[in-house]
C-alpha cells in the first residue's frame, strides 16, 4: 500500500504510469508492478537492474527485459500505432544506454523509431551522410555526451522538432553531464528543447506526444 | 558585409533566420534587418532595446514593435495559419516580459496563441479554473521563475507537449534562474522539455514546429 | 572520554542530545549510547546502520531499531504526549527513508504523527484528495526529491507553517539535491522554511519544538 | 487584469496576498493595491523603492512607507493580536534592511517583536548579556550574513524554533549570501530551519503562523 | 615605479610584455606604455577603453588605436613577417570585438591573418562552403559563445591544431561563458585547446607562438 | 628516481619533505621514504593507510604508526622542542581523524600540543568552560565540519592567531565541506586564516612555523 | 544606538573594533567611528569611499584617509611598536588595492612593513632578484588575482608563514576570483594560510598577531 | 556495427582515430579494435583497464599494452618521425598516469619525447635545474594537479608554445581538478593554452598537431 498508482493519467494521456526502478528494491518494485498488472495497464519499468527484472519475472510471467534499455515491459492493452517516425540520433558509442532507453521507450509507446547512432559532429560528414533518412522523421530525439554540440548541429540542418538528451559520459571538466546540459540549453539552433542529463526516457515520452499530435 | 545571412532555413524551416538585438549595436541591427528585408524575409528581432527599434524604424518605416515583449518585426511574406492552439501559461506578474516574447513570437510564426497569466502553483485553484481551455491546446508553454513548479503541476493536469521555460525572476538563491531551470529539468511529470532560462523566443519557435508537425 | 555529551540540553529543550552514527564507528556510538543510558537519558541515534544497533544492542538490551527511519533508541524516561498533530507528506516511493526518519523522529519526540505517502504534485489530486485530514494537522513536514514543488503546492492549500525537506533522490541535473533545495528555498508560497538535504531528524525535531509552543 | 489576487488566500491564513514590488513598475504594484485595497484587503507590498511607494501614494491616500524596511502597507482591517513574542536578532549594521523587513512585517501581521540587533557571535558576550529577554520569546528569527554562525550558536541557548534568514552581506567567498545559506542549513544545532537569502519578509510569516498555532 | 616592467621576455620571446588595461587607470597605463616606450619596446595595451588610448595618445603621438579590438599598439621595432597564415573563425556577429581582439594581436605580432567570421555551426553549410580557405591556414582561432560548438566541428574538417576561445556571449544558462568553455574542454575533437573565456589576446599569442615554430 | 626529493627545504624550514601517501601505491610511498631515510632525514608521511605503512615497516624497522591521524614516522634527527604551545580545538567526534592528523603533526614537528575535543559551538557553555586552557596556546588550530562556526566564535574570545580547517564531515548541502569552507573564509572575527577542508598536516605546519617566529 | 561597539576586543586583542564601511551609509560610518573616538579608542575604517571619509572627516577633524587602502583611520592611543617585519608581496599592478590596504592596516596595527610589489611568478626572476630582503621579513602577506599561484612559488623559498590573499583580479574564468582562491586553498607549499577574496584587512591583522606572538 | 569508425581523419590528419576504452565493456573495444586493425590502422585505445586490453591480446597478437600510461597500441604502418622535441614537464609523482598518457601518447605518434618529471613549483630551483634542455623543447605539455602553477611559472622561463593540463590530484576545494583547471585557464603567462582535467591524451595529440607543422 505504499505507492498510489496514478489510474487517471493512463485515460488522460494515453499511455500508463512508469516506475523508476532505481533507489527501489526489487521487492518495491514487484508489488508496484504486480498492482499495476492486476487493473490491466502496461507496466513500464525504467533505470532496472537485472535484480529487478528477476523480481518481476517470478512474479509475472510474461515480463519482458531490454537489457541495453535497463527497461521492464509488460504489455496488457495494445497501444495504436502513431504515423510518424521519431529517429534517435545519438552522438557517440558509449551514449548507447540512453539511446536505447529512448528507443525503446519510444516504440514502446506505439511509435515507429529508426536508430542512427555514432554520428558525432567531431566527423560531420557521418551526420550529412544520413540526412535523408534523419530529414523524414517528424520528431528526433538526439542524444550526446562531452561537449553536446549534435543537436545544434542537427537543429541547422532539418525542419523537426528536437530533443537534447545530454549524457553523462566523459570526465573532468564534464561535471557528470553538466558540459552537455549547458550546451544544448545554449544551443543557437532553434526548435530545440532539452530533458535531464541521461533521461532517455523523458525525451522518448515527450517525442510521443509531440508524434502522436492531433490524434483524437 | 560582416554577417552571413542564412537564406536557407527560411526554405528549409519556413521561417526566417532571426536577429538576437541584445549585444549588437542599433547600426548593426538595422544593417542586418536591412538586407533581409531587401530579399523579401520576413523580418523579427529579438530581445530588442527601443534603440534598436528606432535605428531599424528610420531605414525601415513598416517595422512595428512589440514593447513588453521586446520584438521587432518586419512582415514581408505571409505564413500560412496553423491549426492547432498554442497555450502560453505564466506563473506571476514578474514573467511578463518572457511570457509576452513566446506569446509574439508564436503568433507572427503564424499560431493562434491563448495567454493564461498569473496561475502560479502557490494558488493552484486558480490554473485548475483555466483548465479545460487549456486542455484545449495542442502545446503548452508554461513560464515560471522562483521554484519553477508549473510545469510539473501542468504536466499532472494535461496530455499536450509542454516547453517549459525558467524565468530569473527571483533573488538570493534564486541564482539567476538556476532554481526554476533545475526544478524544471527535474520535473517528475512527462512530456516536458526545457530551453534556456528566459528564453521565450526559444520555446515558442519549438512550439510552432510542434504545432505545425503534419503540415505538408 | 571523546565525546562531551551535552546534558543541558536536555534540560533546556525537554528533549535528550542526540547521535548523528554516520560516520562514526559502531564502537564510538556504542560508548556514547551508554554513557547517556547510564545517565538515564533518552538515546536516540539517527542514520544509523545495522551493524551501529547491533554494537548498541549488544550493550543496551532494551535498544530498539527502526530500520527504514535507520533509527536507534532507547527509552528511559517518558515525555508527555503534546496537543497538536504532526502530518507527514511525502512526493514519492523513493523518499521514503527520509520520509521515515522524520515520521519515527516526531513520534519518539512525544508527538501524534500522521503520514501521507506518494501524493507528489505531478498527480495534484492525490493531494487534493487528503487536503482535509491534511489541514488538520498543526504543523506539515514536507518531503520530495526532483523538482521539490510539493511544500510550494501544499503552502498554497493550507494554512500551518511547513518545514520542507529536500531528499537526494533523482539523478543528472539534481545534482544530489540540489534541484529541490533552491526549488524550497525559492518557494513563491509562504509559510515555508527549509532544513538541510535529506534532514529528516531536523524537520522532525523542529516541527516537535513548535507543536509545543505554549507547553509550559 | 494582468494579475489574479487570490482572495482565498486571505480567508484560509487570516493574511493578505502580499505584493513583492522589486522588478514590477511603480504603475503595476500601484494598479495591483489599488485592486486588493477596493477588496477591503489589508495591502502589503515588500521590496519597494519609494518610487513605487510614490505612484501607490497618489492613488491611496492612507498608504504607509517603512523606509529601512522597504515596506508599503495599508491597513484596511485590524488584525488580532497574537500571544507570543517574536525575537528577531540580527548580527551586525549591515543587515539592518533585512532585519527591519521581517520585524515590521511580522509587527503589520498582529505580533509583538522585539528586536536584538548587532550581537553576532564574533563577540558572544554580546548575545549572551541578551539571553534572558531572548528566551522569553516564542519564536526567533536570526539574522546573518557572512559566515551565518549566529543561528547555531543561538540554537544552543534556547529552545523556541528558529527561522534563520542568512543575508546577501559580505564580499568575495561570500558569493552574495552563498556561504551564510551553506552554513545555516547544515547548522548542527537543533530547531533550525531556513529561508531564502535575504528573505526577511518570509521568515516573518513563518514565525507569525507559528505564533499564532492553537488560535481558532 | 609602480610595475616592474619584464624586459628579458621581449628578448626571450620575440615579443614586447603586453598591457592588460582593463582595472587600470588611464594614468597607470600611459605611465607603463611611456617607460616602455623610452626603452625602443613595441607597446601593446589591450581591453583598453577610449580613456585609456587617449592618455596615452596625449604622451606618445604615433599611438594608434583598433577600436573593435580594444588595443593600443606602439610600433617601435619591426617584427619579421612569420611564414604561416593563422585563421580566425567566428561563430556569430555578437563575437565580433574576442575576434578582431585575436586577429589584430596576431597581425601586430607580425602574421598574415585571415578572417572568416559569422560561420557558426547552427548552418553548417556555411563553415563548409569557407573550408579550403580555411585548411590553408597552419593555426586555426576558433571563437564561439553559447554552446561553443564551433572548434569541435572545424577539428573534424580540419588538421592544423586549433585554439578554442569561448566567449560569454549569450543569457541565462550560459552563466557569462561557462557553457562554451566546459563544451571546448570537453571536445571530442582531437587538436582543440583552450584559453579564457574572451581571451582573443592569449590565443592570438598562442597562435604566433605556434606559426613561428621553426624559426631560428 | 621518479620522485626528486627537496633536501634544500629541510634545511630552509628545519622540516623534512612530506610524503603524500594518498593516492601512491604502497610501493612508491616504501621507495620515496627509504631514500629520505638513507639521507639521514625524518620521514613524515600524511593520509597513509596501514597499507603504506606495512611497506615501510617491511624496510624500516623503526617506522611508528598514528592510526587515528593516519601518519607514518620515522624520527633520524631531534627537532629542538618549540616555547609556546599549540592548542587543537575540535568541534565534534567525527572531526578526530583531522584533529589528530593536526595534533601529531604538531607534536612531531617539535611543538607542545592541547587537545580541546567536542566544544562545538552548538553547546556555546563547552568552549567557554575551556577558556582560560585555551587562552594559554600562542597558536590555535580550530577544525569544525557542517556550519564551520567554531572559528568565528573562538575569534571573539582569544586574542591569539587561529588556522581554521573545514572538514567534510556532515552530508547534503555540506556540499564535502564546502559550507565550512566557505564560512570560515567569510568569518567575521579577526585573525582567522584557512587552510583546504580536511588538512589538518597544512594547519598544524603553519602553526608549528608560526610557534617557533622568533627562534635563531 | 544601533551599534554595540565591542569595547572588550581592544583590550583583549590590543587593538581596536573596525569599521566595515562598505555597504554602510556615510552617516552610519560617522555615528560609529564618533562614538568610537570619545570613548578614546584608535579608529579604523576600511573598504570606505571619500563619501564615507567627508561625512567622518566633518565630525572629527583628526581623521585621515589612504586613499589606494580605501582606509580611515583616526589616532588615538599610541600601539607600540612590534619588533618583526611584515613583507607583503604582490603579484600585478592590478592587485595594488588590496596590497595597500593590506599594508597600511599592518602598519596601522604597529609592524614594520616592506612592500615588494609586480613580482608575479610569471617572470619568476623579478622575485628571486628580492629574496635576500623577502627572507628576512618574520611574516608575509602573498597577493595574487588571476592564477593566484604567487604563495606557492614563495612558500618554496622562504620559511616564514605565509598569509595568501586571492584577488578578484581577472575575467571570465576567473568567476571574481575564485580561481586565485581555490589555486591558494590547494597550494602544494607548506606553511601557506588563505583569508577570504581581496581580505588585504584581514591578511594584515593575522600577520599582524603573528607578529606579537610572545610580546607580553 | 554499432560504432562508424571514422577512417576519412587518417588521411585528413595523418593519425588513426582513436578509442577511448573508459566507459565501454572489453568486449566492444575488442569489435572496435579489430575493425581498425583489419583496415590497417594503427590502433590506439585510451584509458584502458587490463581487462580492456586482455580482450584485445586475445584477438590481435601483436597489441602492447603501457600500464602506467593505461595505453593499447597496436602498430600497422609505420609514421615518419618529427622534427622537434616534445617536452612532458609535471609537477608531482601522484600526476604520473597522466604524464605517461601524454609521454606515450607523443611517442606513438612519431614524435621524440623528453619527461621532466616532479619538477613541481613548490620548489622551484628543480625546475630551474633543467631550464636549459627544458628550453630545447619545440612544444611542452605542463601538468599539474592542486594548486596548478607550474605552466604559468614554466610560461616566463621558455618561448615555447605550452599546452596545460590540470589533474585531479589533490582533495577538498581541489574540487577534482578544478582549483588546477581554473588556475591554468586565468595563467598571467602567455602561450598557455589549456585542455580537459586529466587530458594526457588530447595534449599529446595537439603538441603532436604543433611539432609537425610545416610539415608536407
Ligand atoms: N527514467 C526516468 N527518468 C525520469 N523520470 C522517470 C523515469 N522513469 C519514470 N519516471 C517518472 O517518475 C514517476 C514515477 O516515480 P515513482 O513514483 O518514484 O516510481 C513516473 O510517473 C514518471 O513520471
Ligand atoms: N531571444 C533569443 N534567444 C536565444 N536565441 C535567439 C534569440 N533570438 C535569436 N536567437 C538565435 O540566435 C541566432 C542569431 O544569432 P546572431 O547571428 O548573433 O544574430 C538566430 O538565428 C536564432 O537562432
Ligand atoms: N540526522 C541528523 N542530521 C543532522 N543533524 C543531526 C542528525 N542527528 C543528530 N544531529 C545533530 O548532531 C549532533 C551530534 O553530533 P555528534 O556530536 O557528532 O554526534 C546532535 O546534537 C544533533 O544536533
Ligand atoms: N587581454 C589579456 N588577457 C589576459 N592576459 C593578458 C591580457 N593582456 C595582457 N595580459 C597578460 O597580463 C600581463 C600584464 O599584467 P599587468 O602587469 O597587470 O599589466 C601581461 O604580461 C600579459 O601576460
Ligand atoms: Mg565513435
Ligand atoms: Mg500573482
Ligand atoms: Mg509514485
Ligand atoms: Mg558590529
Ligand atoms: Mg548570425
Ligand atoms: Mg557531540
Ligand atoms: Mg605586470
Ligand atoms: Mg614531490
Amino acid at each position: 500500500g505504499f505507492a498510489k498508482i496514478d489510474h487517471h493519467r493512463e485515460m488522460r494521456k494515453g499511455f500508463p504510469e512508469v516506475i523508476f526502478c532505481q533507489g527501489k528494491t526489487p521487492q518495491q518494485v514487484k508489488e508496484i508492478a504486480l498492482h499495476m498488472h492486476k487493473n490491466g495497464s502496461n507496466v513500464l519499468g525504467t533505470r532496472s537492474s537485472k535484480h529487478h527484472f528477476e523480481a518481476v519475472k517470478e512474479a509475472i510471467e510474461e515480463a519482458d527485459y531490454y537489457e541495453e534499455a535497463r527497461i521492464i515491459f509488460i504489455r496488457n492493452t495494445v497501444v495504436n500505432k502513431a504515423k510518424g517516425i521519431i529517429g534517435v540520433v545519438a552522438a557517440g558509442t558509449s551514449d548507447l544506454n540512453v539511446a536505447e532507453e529512448a528507443a525503446v521507450t519510444a516504440e514502446l509507446l506505439g511509435n515507429t523509431v529508426k536508430r542512427f547512432y555514432d554520428v558525432g559532429v567531431a566527423g560531420v560528414h557521418r551526420l550529412i551522410d544520413k540526412l535523408d533518412e534523419i530529414r523524414q522523421c517528424s520528431v528526433l530525439i538526439a542524444i550526446a555526451g562531452m561537449e553536446g554540440a549534435l543537436p545544434t548541429v542537427l537543429g541547422g540542418l532539418v525542419s523537426s522538432p528536437i530533443i537534447a538528451v545530454p549524457t553523462s559520459v566523459g570526465y573532468g571538466a564534464n561535471f557528470h553531464g553538466l558540459s552537455a546540459l549547458l550546451a544544448m540549453l545554449n544551443s543557437c539552433a532553434c526548435g530545440v528543447s532539452v530533458v535531464n542529463i541521461d533521461n532517455g526516457f523523458g525525451a522518448a515520452y515527450t517525442a510521443s506526444l509531440i508524434n502522436r499530435i492531433g490524434e483524437s
